[in-house]
C-alpha cells in the first residue's frame, strides 16, 4: 500500500497519522462498538466529539469569546450565497475580484444586490494582489469581501484592507490553518474543509456575533441562516458527522505539531525549497508577482505546452501527483498544504532539477 | 472490537462489509496510494465511482431514463427549501401532514408561497396515515407532498395519492432502498443518506427531467438550482466525495444481496418478528394503527415512563443501543433499517420477552 505525494489543490493530501487512526477506529469508535458514520449526532459521544473539533479550533486561532464557530454543508460555493443573504441589508457590498473564486463569489452577490469591484487583478489573469492602498470602500456597503489565498493563481494577501467598521468577509478555503490570523479583523471567516482540514463535505464558518441577526434578506432558507445554524451549535439538521471527525482529527494533528506558528514554518520552508529552485531554474518558471506568493498553491509552467505535458506525465509515473495546472493558467501547479511533508517538496524538486537537466535541450 | 446492535433512527447502522472495507482502502483507494478524502472529484477515479454509485442505484431502483440522479449536500432539511424553491412556479403546494418532517417541509414551503394542508393526522399524535381517497388537490398546486415513511411516529404509506398530472414529491429519507418502489409515480424523490443509506452529508435527489427548469424562484441560490447540478453531474461544486463512496458500497451490497425484492422480504420479516411481539405482549405494544405500520421505525410504549426508562437502560448494558423513543411519542423506538441484521432483531425480542418476566409485576 504505497503512498504517493498528493499535490491536489482540493480535495487534498491528509495527515496519514490521522487516516491511520480513522481506519483503525472504523467499526468502533471510542469502545462504542458502533462507527462515528452510524451514530446519532443527538448522542452524547458526538456532541462531545463536535464540541471538542470547536475547541481545538478556537485554541489554534485564538479565536475571541464574540465569534462563533460552525460546521456547515454545501461548501465555499454555498457561503456565496449565505453571505448576501445574511449580512447585505443594504443590499451593498464591496468585492475583491482576485480570481475565479473571487469572481464567483461576486457573481453570486449580484443575484441580492449592488457589488461594486473596488479592485481587479482579472487584467493579468489575476498573477498579482491588487494595491491596498487607496481603495475606496462604498458607504453603503454592508461588507468588504476578499478571497484571502488564491487556489488557481496562486496568490494571497499578505496584508488587509483597511476597512474600518465594515465587517471584512474572508474566503480562508486554500490557506485556513497554514498560519497564525488575526480573527478580530475579519467579520465572517469561511473555509472549505477539503483543502487544509478535512474532507468535502464540511465548511467551516466563523462569524463575528453581532453578524447573527434574524434580519436576512426574504426568501433565504431556514438552513442559509447563519442564527440557525449558532442557535442549534451547527447540528439544526443531521451535521456531516464523520467530515467533522476528521477535521477534529486534523486540528489535533496541528496541536501536537505545536499549532499554527510551527506550522507557519513549516509551511514557509516548504514553499522556499520551491520557490527558490523556480527563481533559479532555466526551464521552470513562477507565474505570480514575487510579493503576492502563495504559501499553499504554486503554479509554474516552462513556456512550452509539450514540454509542460511530458513533466506531469512523467511526474506522476515518478509517483508525484496532481501536478496538472489548472486550465485558465495551463502549465504546473503544486498544492503544498499543511498535510503536505517537506520530504515530498524536497523530492519534487529533485525530480524537476533532474527533469530540468535532461530536457534542456527541449526549450 | 465488540460490535453492538444499534437500532439508531440515523445517522443509523451501517453494513459490517462496508465498513471494514472502507477501513482497508482509507490509505490507498484501488491502488492509487491515496485516499478517496484526498482525491480531486474531477479526476477520473472519482469520476467514475461517482457515476457507478449512480448507476448502482438506478439499477435497484429501476430508475427510468428521463430521471436525473443528484447526489447533494444539506440533508433531507435543504430540500425542503428546494423543492419549493424550483417547483413551486404557480407559488401554490399541497402537503399531506403525517409528521413532524412533513410539518417541518410545509412550514418552511410557507416561505415561498400557499401551502394547503389537504390531509393530516396531527389529531392523534401522527399515528396513522390519513384516508387518500376523496383527497381535494388544489387545481393550481405545482406538485403534492408527502413524507414517505415518518421516522418518530413509525407510519409509512402503503399507497400513493392519486395525484394524476401534478408531480409527487417524496422524502423517503428514512425508507429510501428499504423495498422496490415505481420511480415513475414520483416527480422528485428526495432520501438524507444517513438512515438507510450511509453517512449524513449526503441526499440523494431523482428528480424527472421536466422539472429541471431554469424557472426557478427569484433569488434562489445557484446552489440550490437542481439544473445546475443536473448539468454538472453532481460536481457543480466539490461534492461530498467520501460520503458517495460509501453509499456507492452500500447499493453493491444491495446488489449483492439480490436487489430490493430480496431486501424487502428480509425487512418484512424482520418487522414481522418485532411487530408480532409487540401484539401478544402483555407489557410492550405498538403506538401505531396496524396497517400504516413502518417497515423501518417501530414505535414501542409499555405505558409507563419508568417502566421504559429501566428498560433502555438494561437494553443498553446488554448491547441494543439507542432505543430511546422521540420526545414527542416517548418510550421506545427500534430502527430496523436495511443494515440491521435478523439476528439482531431475534435477540432484541428475546431480550424484551426475558425483561417482561422479569417486570411483568411492575405494570
Amino acid at each position: 500500500m504505497k503512498r504517493v505525494y498528493n499535490f491536489s489543490a482540493g480535495p487534498a493530501v491528509l495527515p496519514e497519522e490521522v487516516l491511520k487512526e480513522a481506519a483503525e477506529e472504523m467499526l468502533s469508535y471510542q469502545g462504542t462498538g458502533m462507527s462515528v458514520m452510524e451514530m446519532s449526532h443527538r448522542s452524547k459521544t458526538i456532541e462531545n466529539m463536535i464540541a471538542e473539533a470547536e475547541q481545538d479550533l478556537r485554541d489554534l486561532l485564538n479565536i475571541p469569546a464574540n465569534y462563533k464557530v460552525l460546521f456547515l454543508q454545501g461548501g465555499a460555493t454555498l457561503q456565496f450565497s449565505m453571505v448576501p443573504m445574511n449580512l447585505m441589508k443594504n443590499r451593498v457590498a464591496d468585492y475583491l475580484n482576485t480570481g475565479q473564486w473571487a469572481k464567483k463569489a461576486l457573481t453570486e452577490a449580484k443575484l441580492y444586490g449592488k457589488v461594486n469591484v473596488i479592485a481587479s487583478s482579472e487584467d493579468k489573469n489575476y498573477s498579482y494582489i491588487p494595491d491596498l492602498k487607496g481603495l475606496k470602500f462604498s458607504e453603503d456597503a454592508d461588507y468588504v469581501y476578499i478571497c484571502h489565498n488564491n487556489t488557481i493563481f496562486g496568490t494571497r494577501f499578505t496584508e488587509l484592507p483597511e476597512v474600518g467598521d465594515k465587517p471584512l468577509v474572508a474566503d480562508m478555503s486554500s490557506n485556513f490553518l497554514s498560519e497564525p490570523i488575526d480573527v478580530s479583523k475579519f467579520g465572517l471567516i469561511f473555509a472549505g474543509a477539503q483543502k487544509n482540514i478535512g474532507p468535502a463535505g464540511v465548511v467551516v464558518v466563523i462569524i463575528r456575533e453581532d453578524l447573527v441577526t434574524d434580519d436576512v434578506l426574504p426568501g433565504t432558507p431556514t438552513m442559509l441562516k447563519y442564527k440557525v445554524h449558532v442557535e442549534n451549535n451547527s447540528a439544526y439538521n443531521t451535521p456531516p458527522v464523520y467530515g467533522i471527525y476528521i477535521c477534529g482529527k486534523v486540528f489535533k494533528w496541528l496541536k501536537k505539531l505545536g499549532g499554527l506558528e510551527a506550522m507557519k514554518k513549516i509551511n514557509e520552508e516548504k514553499a522556499a525549497i520551491l520557490y527558490d529552485y523556480l527563481d533559479n531554474s532555466k526551464m521552470f518558471k513562477g507565474t505570480v508577482v514575487k510579493k503576492d506568493r502563495s504559501l499553499m498553491n504554486v503554479p509554474f509552467v516552462t513556456g512550452n505546452a509539450d514540454l509542460d505535458a511530458k513533466f506531469i506525465k512523467e511526474a506522476k509515473e515518478a509517483g508525484f501527483e496532481n501536478l496538472k495546472g489548472y486550465r485558465t493558467v495551463g502549465g504546473m501547479r503544486a498544492s503544498i498544504y499543511n498535510a503536505m511533508p517537506i520530504q515530498g517538496v524536497k523530492e519534487l524538486v529533485e525530480f524537476m532539477r533532474q527533469f530540468e537537466e535532461k530536457n534542456l535541450n527541449s526549450l
